[in-house]
């Protein structure tokens, strides 16, 4: 069916509900950095995929809003629609609550989905709508009435993860989250975000491409944990093991009433940004806390045992790439044909050579040339470019191991390269290492450190627009809250997070640089005025030495690469063939002193 | 009177009233930064001065929540009452909130006078008291009750700030402000903020120290403005001037009367942390838009006009400040005793010898020795000390001129230093002169800039524990948002902002170090990667050169240094005397090469 086609039964749908304005989105129940199939409500309607997009369709409009990431992929999308594409990252460009306030009217009614929408956007939709007398009606999934083929939710069964690899049993991971709500002065916690479920209970998910967590949710009291999850997810191990450890199992669709149903003095604890609007109507009786997640700092805390097999998945990863970049070089060099997408394809062949590996940690960024400038570029047939020796390829790309999540970015020539390339990758370069080797005293925030790493590429009038680096999850998501590296991160950098450092430069129409190492805060050392942290370096890959201009790059960089390629190969050559080792010795040789 | 029958003079009529827990707090109805005697609630209950610190009292037991900044000036003031301090930056300790959930019983009542706290902060103690089945009343002042010889309201006079001086006319900016009332859809905006009406209305009053803005409000409207102020505080001639701008004048009180007769259909927007509850009460009928204030960002923006006048103030402030070091140092010179009270007195004495100069814009820090290590020290009788050769001395002071506020920082050697005090002097100036100097990408936040100021500190293990920087009002407030130089600052440097750098370096017992210079954000230049800006440096006051480790500063430092002290001199020498020139030339003299 056409776009248009579906917006006409939209819109009969909407005639017979009495609503003026429909929002539609791509989010979960749950709010999900990645979302299965059955929600893409938005891609489905629009036909315009990627992480960032809302429609509104009113009886005579319809609009896409996305920001920059998306607007060729959006404009490609909407070309055979009436829909209209809405620059929203333009400057002067009004959000959907305003433009809804500016073209209806007083007491005409929007509606949106509240089973799919969070607390926070449902909450700010109708307090700011509400300004202009419009009415909001939540209680509707009109999207549902006419997508005859919508999929279903997924049923991925789940697996656990042994007590040896999460280094912290059920059972304690539920007496920290219990102390934790005792200082919060709550008495239920209900963990909306899947990820939460799955590090206190020690299981991952196949539900959703990329992402290691099931729909599920968990009710957590001072004497009961309910886990809902459909049954069809659970083999008699994981069930056998989750009863053990004293867990209520119920169906995943049970939890509406069971919160309707919660006891009316209950002081409950939710997120609002991860719990959907619909589901805190249910709690509509109960004192609400409003909290971020208490697992979100608990998880981001990696224990020691988390940190020993992330090490160990790192080296994997890293040998992985070794194998892939061979390979790739081997092919180049014999003048037979590879593209990004056979690149992809190879790249994740090569991380499944190894028996931990479970799936890519995200859909792989191999940037080509030009392709490399564009942030969040998701190759795909109608993207795809083959390589050639006129230019240097972008590839950030990580996987899920049982031993921990991975994610590493490279920039690599595949022939000759100009002086500018040099630079650019040089000042990127001095850029991250600047950062990975700071010392920092402690609480210091994200934006801080994000500042530091920045100060390499002002110098020379460079910047980049995207955040400097994101936490990681341990074998869960790979972007994993709270802490990050960016401008607008207040979050304070704490021992034992895992985070990536991932500066940038990018010239639109040429080429695109990121270097992208995964870092651990550890302690440095204690002053009279504090303590200090610093990061120890996780990823092992080899960092490319051709591009480098090195009468840019600090002495003490190029040694840190000195002994650091070192360290790559003595790490990762164990896992890799003769072929393998010859090509990362040569990558690994030292650099010379610049004359 | 003594606390303990205070306090019981307060349970008297906390039992009258039901009330089983109030909270008394310094704060006045417009939340400002410095507050009139009437205000002063807590200190007169407590004894305890000083910006922060509020009181809990139950039946049977009282506390005084205060920072670490006050933990010394508050066990001395509580030490003959039974008020128990409770240290809030200590690490554990629960803020008032969670206290009361713990210590009182569901369906008890607290008590707070919602007149005098801001609608964030109610609303935060009600929504978190509610969660433990906690009542709340904010309808009654019981320190009214009992404060027998409570100041009224102070009646200073107001007074014009020329459009010559203000570079926008009262009118000018009424049209800016309804300008930006269009884009938040707002009908009418409530400037709650004294500073936000004296900005608006080109006026500045004299009703608290320190502070140049009277208390006042002002309702604006697309086709009204209403200046709410004591009729006393005007003169014919401002009278005259703002019926010629249109503005209706009425008395300060009739503003709660005014709002609750506003039709109900009108759209009023609030800064909930500039309004008092009781207000917001007042507006219950109205749909309340909550935003910043507009004014916030548009008076943070200064216009050509002020940063030429602020140019000017700068001089006088700092020829101000040679006048006074000259008399120190002669007085130490000869012997005379001179202490951190009486220097005190004599610099704002030296500033007064300028007919431009108002009042100083906040109350001088003169820390000698020790006394420099407290934050937010402020000398009065029972800290004074004596000045000696022993020491180094911070200064930090300003002047508020009929040209614009000032906020300067110095520390300065009495005689012999020591090896330490020179190193923590020079990491200090090589940190503040690293971020005066530093060209960086549009739309970084003052939380980035932070990080790049702290490196030179970090580098020695060294730091501090205050922000780095605050933005200053253009004859107004000396502290003023929305922008800053912090860890948790995201407000992002915009062109025209007015931003002090002042890192320190603090030795508890032994000394402490800042220096403070004032910049204005300007454009420096524009490559493809977007435009980057740089700090146009504004305080012109000699930096003492003996403090410095020259080995330890870069020599760009130097040159900078050597630059800066030229100009200097000739800036500040033609408003001097001979005696206070040759001091000038003595400091301003080059630093020679280290070898």
């Amino acid at each position: 069916m056409q776009t248009n086609q579906k917006l006409a039964l939209l819109r009969a749908e909407m005639a017979k509900e009495g609503i003026d304005a429909y929002i539609v989105s791509n989010t979960d129940p749950h709010h999900n950095e990645y979302v299965a199939d059955r929600w893409q409500c938005r891609a489905w309607l629009s036909g315009m995929k990627g992480s960032a997009g809302t429609v509104v369709v009113t009886a005579e409009w319809a609009g896409l809003w996305t920001d920059s990431r998306y607007y060729e992929a959006a404009e490609a999308a909407l070309q055979e629609s009436e829909i209209e594409l809405i620059r929203m990252s333009d400057i002067g460009v009004d959000p959907i609550d305003v433009w809804l306030k500016s073209n209806l009217s007083a007491e005409q009614t929007i509606g949106f989905n509240g089973a799919e929408t969070d607390l926070k956007q449902a909450r700010s939709w109708i307090k700011s709508l509400k300004q202009a007398l419009l009415k909001t009606r939540s209680d509707i999934d009109l999207i549902d009435l006419i997508w005859q083929d919508r999929p279903e939710a997924p049923k991925g069964t789940l697996f656990l993860v042994e007590d040896s690899y999460a280094g912290k049993t059920i059972q304690q991971k539920i007496t920290e989250v219990r102390e934790q709500m005792k200082t919060t002065g709550a008495e239920a916690y209900l963990l909306g975000r899947t990820d939460e479920s799955c590090w206190l209970l020690n299981f991952r998910g196949t539900d959703i491409d990329s992402s290691p967590t099931p729909y599920c949710y968990t009710l957590i009291t001072p004497d009961s944990v309910i886990f809902y999850i459909d049954p069809e997810k659970l083999t008699p191990t994981s069930t056998q093991k989750f009863k053990a450890a004293g867990i209520t199992i119920k169906k995943y669709s049970s939890i509406v009433q069971d919160l309707q149903e919660l006891d009316a003095s209950i002081r409950i604890l939710i997120a609002p940004n991860y719990i959907s609007y619909k589901l805190t109507q249910a709690l509509k009786h109960c004192l609400q806390i409003e909290s971020r997640p208490i697992v979100t700092d608990l998880k981001a805390i990696k224990n020691e045992t988390e940190v020993t097999h992330l090490k160990q998945a790192m080296i994997i990863d890293g040998a992985a790439l070794v194998k892939f970049y061979t390979w790739l070089y081997s092919r180049l060099n014999n003048g037979e044909p590879v593209s990004e997408l056979s690149a992809s394809h190879k790249l994740e062949a090569c991380r499944a050579e190894f028996d931990s590996f479970r799936h890519i940690s995200f859909e792989s960024i191999m940037g080509y040339g030009p392709n490399g400038a564009l942030n969040h570029y998701a190759v795909d047939e109608s993207t795809d470019q083959p390589l050639s020796s006129e230019n240097i390829f972008l590839i950030d790309s990580g996987g899920n191991y049982l031993q921990g999540t991975t994610d590493t970015t490279r920039t690599i020539p595949l022939g000759e390269t100009t002086q500018q390339q040099k630079e650019d990758y040089t000042a990127v370069l001095h850029s991250m290492l600047d950062l990975l080797t700071l010392e920092f005293a402690e609480g210091s925030t994200g934006a801080q450190l994000d500042g530091v790493c920045r100060l390499a590429l002002w110098k020379y009038g460079k910047n980049f627009k995207h955040g400097t680096g994101h936490g990681v999850g341990f074998g869960l998501e790979v972007h994993e809250g709270p802490q990050g590296i960016s401008g607008m991160t207040t979050e304070k950098m704490k021992l034992g997070m895992i985070t990536t450092i991932e500066p940038g430069c990018y010239r639109t129409g040429q080429h695109g640089i990121r270097i992208e190492n995964m870092v651990h805060t550890t302690i440095s050392h204690e002053t009279e005025f504090g303590r200090f942290f610093k990061f120890e370096n996780l990823t092992f890959c080899p960092i490319n030495t051709d591009l480098i201009d090195k009468s840019i790059l600090p002495q003490h960089h190029i040694d840190w690469l000195n002994q650091y390629h070192t360290e790559v190969f003595r790490k990762l050559s164990p896992l890799l063939t003769a072929e393998e080792q010859t090509w990362l010795k040569h990558e690994c040789r030292p650099i010379e002193n610049a004359v």
